[in-house]
């Protein structure tokens, strides 16, 4: 698959960080930037642009904040093209703190919103837009969300959001290729001035299959993160994806280092990937949140009794 | 989905064998046949029906031969309507052991082959026929042998072979979603007469979203294994397959405490599944008979070298 106007994105540090309160170290955050700097990845997203009022800063790593000032000790030094993102969310930005973009060390802003939300979420959207920052929105959990409110907000982010792209969030890992196709033009239809965007989870082993069917619709800006790394089931895996895109300005042999001398030995130390009970949740459509309760309770493995528990709960 | 022609085979036993030579004990093959009985999944395949003059028998458990007795000892007093399976490869069956198939422990014989040998695995499927048995042949490599000699192939099946389902094999763990499509139209076409199946395999964490893909295009006959255990990478996983169909014949509970009673303890002793060799092997379209051997090496996580490697011969 070669379309130039494909964009892949890395967002292990910002998701891959919901697994260990993002507590990577410097060392590390610099060795997978360099590495995806080599690999020739567009983007690389390094976390969440959060106020330090609104979370304790003694139980996160420095990417719940992303200061400037820890981001410009990522990115020192390294030659490169690839841009670099934060995510923001709606209420927890400190907006007074955000200098313009040719002052700052990130480049890309990512909205996360779900449908309901998103009035809020284009506001604050156009304040980075006027700041200089490139933008995208984020729908989050669009294997519920969908429907009239999902038509609205698409009509909505065309006409007054300024992002460049808008992106279908698979929060859930729960959509199939048939529906992934169908989003993916639902996406297309409803706002014609934007690129559509996925971000997939991969609770059923589906975030690189989806990713495909959306590139398959027409989708250009594509979510990855290394070794699959992300919450609960994590995401579609970077080194799948790269190994997929025939574009001859990614290589893979940088993000195989960086698996091999780094997340073989992380993903021992964190869960991540394909657990029982994040399949289920994927199957249920439910949010991860109760999968990752119970993998920390006494009883991980109690597969069937979650899977009771859901299917009550949805009915 | 639901569609009532939908067959479900489990080969756990039989391609999971390939992980760890067929050692597994009667208690435990019992435990699996019974747990999938339960599930009510369609066909249970219960390994190769090997002639024991072709293998060392000291090397290699019960299944790896399919001996009657044994396999009598694993379906002993269990009731159900799930059928038994089991592999034939051409030239390795001792013909004149096999008795008529209302004599034996087994109901369908399936007989993998590659495209070129088909006139070879025509003749002994038709004398299994003869015997009675139920029959399906598995085209081999599909990934790597098209163009005419698939199609020759395809169409002498359709024409003399008196299989009941034509199988698309996709060994390597090459394929992605469309050319599964493309196949699939493809065994249909040429093959009238036939069923079509899918095994896939997870290489690349596509052995589901391939098996769906297939689905979506016409094939009934789908192949899985618990907790996704078959060489290397494994296969379609059964519990994300019983999840998808939503056939209420299906019951996904007892898959679910096989998984957590069984094969979380087995996968601790025995590697297949996402395995960064493994994936790229089917990146590169390649057997991973080298990606196995790497992994048994003094340095299983070279993965650079390993790429390198396959991508100077493939070219």
């Amino acid at each position: 698959m070669y379309r130039k106007e494909i964009k892949v994105l890395d967002c292990t540090i910002r998701d891959g960080g919901l697994v260990n309160d993002h507590q990577f170290d410097l060392d590390f955050t610099r060795d997978v930037y360099k590495s995806l700097c080599e690999a020739g990845v567009d983007y690389i997203e390094l976390g969440y642009k959060n106020s330090r009022e609104l979370f304790d800063s003694s139980k996160f790593g420095p990417w719940k904040f992303c200061d400037d000032d820890d981001l410009w000790r990522v990115i020192d030094g390294v030659e490169t093209d690839s841009k670099v993102s934060v995510m923001a969310d709606v209420g927890r930005v400190d907006m007074d703190n955000i200098k313009d973009a040719k002052d700052s060390p990130f480049d890309l802003v990512r909205v996360a919103t779900y449908a309901k939300d998103v009035d809020k979420a284009i506001e604050m959207l156009n304040q980075f837009d006027a700041q200089g920052f490139e933008t995208c929105i984020n729908v989050m959990a669009v294997s519920r969300d969908q429907g009239p409110e999902l038509d609205e907000a698409l009509e909505q982010i065309n006409q007054e959001c300024k992002a460049q792209a808008v992106y279908i969030v698979d929060s859930f890992g729960a959509l199939y290729q048939e529906p992934i196709a169908r989003l993916t033009k639902l996406f297309k239809e409803k706002c014609p001035n934007k690129e559509v965007g996925i971000h997939a989870h991969n609770n059923q082993q589906l975030g690189f299959s989806n990713t495909i069917e959306a590139i398959i619709n027409g989708a250009n800006f594509l979510d990855a993160t290394v070794y699959g790394m992300g919450r609960a089931a994590g995401n579609c895996p970077m080194e799948l994806l790269i190994g997929f895109l025939k574009n001859p300005k990614y290589d893979l042999r940088p993000i195989l280092d960086l698996i091999a001398n780094r997340f073989i030995q992380l993903r021992e130390e964190y869960e991540w990937g394909y657990v029982i009970p994040f399949a289920i949740a994927g199957i249920m459509n439910d949010h991860p949140r109760d999968a990752m309760a119970l993998r920390k309770s006494d009883s991980p493995d109690n597969f069937r009794q979650f899977y009771e528990k859901l299917s009550t709960t949805a009915g």
